[in-house]
């Protein structure tokens, strides 16, 4: 599980840099399909996996309001400040013993196990980011590639010697 | 690992049913980004999906044309008869003691473990799901829901009873 977590933050950051040509104006052009724009999917993959994870810690959701998060360096600031506190958390969680706990949000009248939950969360960044990959194109650029394999995974952000 | 093979193969035979609503010239459109059209992802997704197992298993890479495989029902079929050989191996594999063993294959020069290349395969067909959910929006159509929660596994394909 930690590996997609490891993939998913890689290839984030990778599009993170990729956006730094383009202006704001193209970060949040409108396009079809998914979230809308691309500013606006990092955004939503981030407050997603957030409050999913301060759901699976039984702590009270935080909602971010992309009104205040409408750059590119402020969006990447939220990432990496909710991504240390969740990479912290994975690290010293054994979800061996608690895959099958139920957890309840404020959000959804049902309850999931932690175990489905992990797998929401990495679904849900990889089913996004392929979004991004076709508008890219529809900008007339090169996608960040999304190849798991051959990746060289750079920094451990879980695994530190990784 | 099994839950996300689940999970694709669900949200794949779902987007067969969805395809059911277009014409082949649909299925075949031109659309920008991934490799171009509907029923051309999902071969593909399927492909390299069997390839990549039969690297594992040590078996001897089956090359498919998709000039044989060009209509919806091609396509379901070779889904569905390469998903019964997976489903099996994946039923009866322990990967925890094969997690590390590394992989030759001949469409690739590096060697990758048995678990990386399961983590690629599963990354890949959500990565090219997601871009099938904004060509959808293209063709005015709802995409397939993605969710990995709140979503009825209604058949276990590898693990039966599930």
């Amino acid at each position: 599980m930690i590996k997609f977590f490891e993939y998913n933050w890689q290839v984030r950051d990778e599009w993170f840099d990729w956006c730094n040509q383009l202006t704001i104006k193209e970060l949040l052009k409108d396009h079809r399909g998914g979230v809308g724009n691309i500013l606006y999917t990092l955004f939503h993959i981030i407050d997603v996996e957030y409050s999913w994870i301060r759901g699976i810690q039984g702590k009270e959701d935080i909602v971010f309001q992309f009104a205040d998060y409408n750059t590119l360096e402020k969006v990447k600031s939220l990432s990496d400040k909710s991504r240390n506190e969740i990479a912290e958390f994975l690290k010293i969680t054994n979800f061996g013993d608690l895959k099958e706990q139920l957890v309840s949000v404020s959000w959804d009248e049902d309850k999931y196990t932690f175990d489905d939950i992990l797998h929401h969360i990495i679904t849900h960044e990889i089913h996004h980011i392929g979004q991004l990959s076709v508008w890219a194109r529809e900008l007339e650029l090169s996608p960040v590639p999304a190849n798991f394999i051959g990746r060289e995974f750079t920094r451990g952000f879980i695994n530190e010697n990784e």
